[in-house]
């Protein structure tokens, strides 16, 4: 496998949740440069708006409310027991954001829709909800990001020097778990057109490792997109329902078990056909990073594949890729909250060398990289 | 005077603040819309991550430091006492925030430069700077959006019913004033010009009267335009010393003069030439909305102009207009604060026609609309 790299990414990437605040269009031909700079900061200040408005609006129950059917503020008012102004003004902020559908009823009055793809997306149950994250947030996120400045100072240290775990407590990682499985078919899709591409999954017998699985969707999809592939999920105990449950939901239960394992110091299944690790790197020092990569090394068959799904910054991509800013970004939410850094590709090759591996694949998806390994 | 639309409005604006951090161009062709609409929304959620990293970089006096020079990561961290890795992902957090530029140095460690537009921006006294609106939002904006929730459902009325007070105290409101100054020169410039093609402010003894002046800086920058004009501002007793100052820095001392005043209860001065109200409506009630514009309209000259800067929400323009969305949200950030709305157009239309008064203009500026009106 070679590392290619599109040309699409040179292109102006246009975000998918473009919501311009400011019109550009409306500044004076001599408007000077700081006045101009003053709006853009403005406009970056006020992005604490959007998570305002979508959570309190899950907080009310309004999403669940509008997935019965369109209502008008009124409507909406009297189910949920708020305030009629105070609720017409929320579902006016939501539809800024694109976030309910406004239009005007027979009567003059603003009725609003919940798009029906924005139903699953609130529901707890949903396969690609966020409603996990949405807690998480609410319980973390808040807190972390406005006491950023603290972390910064003391390096996000406890005070006998160790570094601050991720503050995700059991019961956070189990409801964030579910929130994000929504990142899983854009990185399996294009991780399993490589794999078919390079032959790899044709005959039977492969396996699959999935290290730190979560709610096992990465398992569970890759299962769908290759029939003859078993999979073992390694997670801590109260996720192994889950996992368990979600893969009867997919109809893959048969290939799927999940077992619980100290990753660190139980031996791995030998003769892995695919390692596979998603967001599993970005809370790793730098050593424990390389340690984990040595152990893949040990378990993985001969024409064997390490896939490492994160925030991976590619250097040579320049730094304006939308993945790289994203991925920047990431780092700094990981030092709000304590624990993990988005290391470079230039860091991974180092820990595959050293673990007797090299890089073969750097894939691109909408907010990861996919990095894949292979023996050297 | 006509109300002319522009059809700039209807082209798709691209924000100033463009920072997409999901990559749309890596959805797989068979992506489904749920999952789509899960990115989309997740990159709403960390919208509180801007103001995250701006703010702590803020209270760390790291712009302060870059003012003076670029620096690397290791240098900031000396000079601000900080950890080393984590002013690195800081500053990383800011250049992918387009806040701070990223270059690499002779020796490949990355420099970090704060562009020359932003040296005022981050200054306290900076003419535009957003120092006091970053002070008051760490103040208040924090925990008032993280509990929008229990406002939308007692409406942000107190105990005994009554609305809320803007959580604005006296300190506060001296703070933001002077962080929000930035918002003026793209306003005053199309009034100006609009002013001046319908022969208004030719002659002499012209006077502005401009009610809840803050630091002056409409009346500051209009009297630059208007070299026969005199201005009066209206405010609490604590804001005059500022645009006293501020009017003297912006060489205009001679023609304003700010002077305290009820401006409820007391009578304004008679044949005002032009009555200028910038974000004093969106604090009103209709009742007293409409009470301010029978004051004005009273006050106000035989050809003389009322002019109000404000969120004017114009369901004409369509629901879709950065104005309108912008305002939508305001109306929402003032319902997390307690007290106040965006109006729309059909309101004012309405209070104005009470006092004997019509619409005679409407103009789009960045983040603002301003009304235009005159005797009927």
């Amino acid at each position: 496998m070679s590392v290619p790299r599109s040309a699409s990414n040179t292109t102006t990437a246009v975000s998918s949740n473009h919501t311009p605040l400011v019109d550009p269009t409306r500044f004076p031909a001599v408007a000077d440069g700081e006045v101009r700079a003053a709006h853009r900061l403005y406009e970056h200040l006020i992005g604490i708006w959007a998570p305002g408005v979508i959570e309190a609006a899950q907080d009310l129950g309004a999403f669940a409310a509008l997935t019965e059917g369109p209502a008008t503020a009124a409507a909406l008012a009297e189910t949920l027991g708020t305030d009629l102004r105070a609720t017409r003004v929320l579902l006016d902020g939501l539809s800024a954001y694109d976030v309910v559908q406004r239009t005007r009823g027979a009567d003059g009055q603003a009725v609003y829709t919940l798009p029906a793809e924005l139903h699953g997306v609130f529901a707890p149950d949903g396969l690609y909800s966020l409603a996990g994250k949405i807690g998480h947030d609410r319980n973390v996120a808040w807190s972390a990001w406005r006491n950023l400045a603290r972390n910064v100072r003391d390096g996000a240290r406890t005070s006998d020097g160790a570094e601050q775990l991720n503050q995700i407590s059991e019961e956070d990682y189990t409801s964030l778990v579910r929130g994000i499985n929504f990142w899983a078919p854009p990185i399996v899709r294009p991780l399993a057109e490589r794999l078919r591409t390079t032959g790899w999954g044709t005959g039977s017998g492969r396996t699959l490792l999935d290290v730190g699985c979560g709610t096992g969707i990465y398992s569970h999809l890759l299962l769908k997109e290759f029939p003859e592939l078993s999979a073992t999920g390694l997670d801590v105990g109260r996720i192994v329902p889950i996992a368990e449950a979600q893969a009867a939901q997919l109809g893959v239960a048969d290939r799927f078990r999940c077992v619980t394992g100290d990753f660190w110091n139980d031996e791995w299944t030998g003769d892995t056909d695919l390692a596979l690790f998603v967001n599993i790197f970005h809370l790793q020092t730098p050593e424990s990073a390389r340690d984990l990569l040595l152990k893949s090394a040990k378990a993985l068959s001969d024409d064997g594949v390490i896939a490492i799904a994160d925030h991976i910054v590619d250097e040579e991509e320049g730094e304006d890729s939308t993945q790289n800013r994203f991925f920047r970004l990431f780092a700094a939410s990981m030092l709000a909250t304590g624990g993990g850094d988005a290391f470079t590709v230039h860091d991974y090759d180092q820990w595959l060398s050293d673990a007797g591996l090299r890089r073969v694949g750097l894939l691109d998806t909408p907010m990861h990289r996919v990095l894949l390994a292979s023996h050297a």
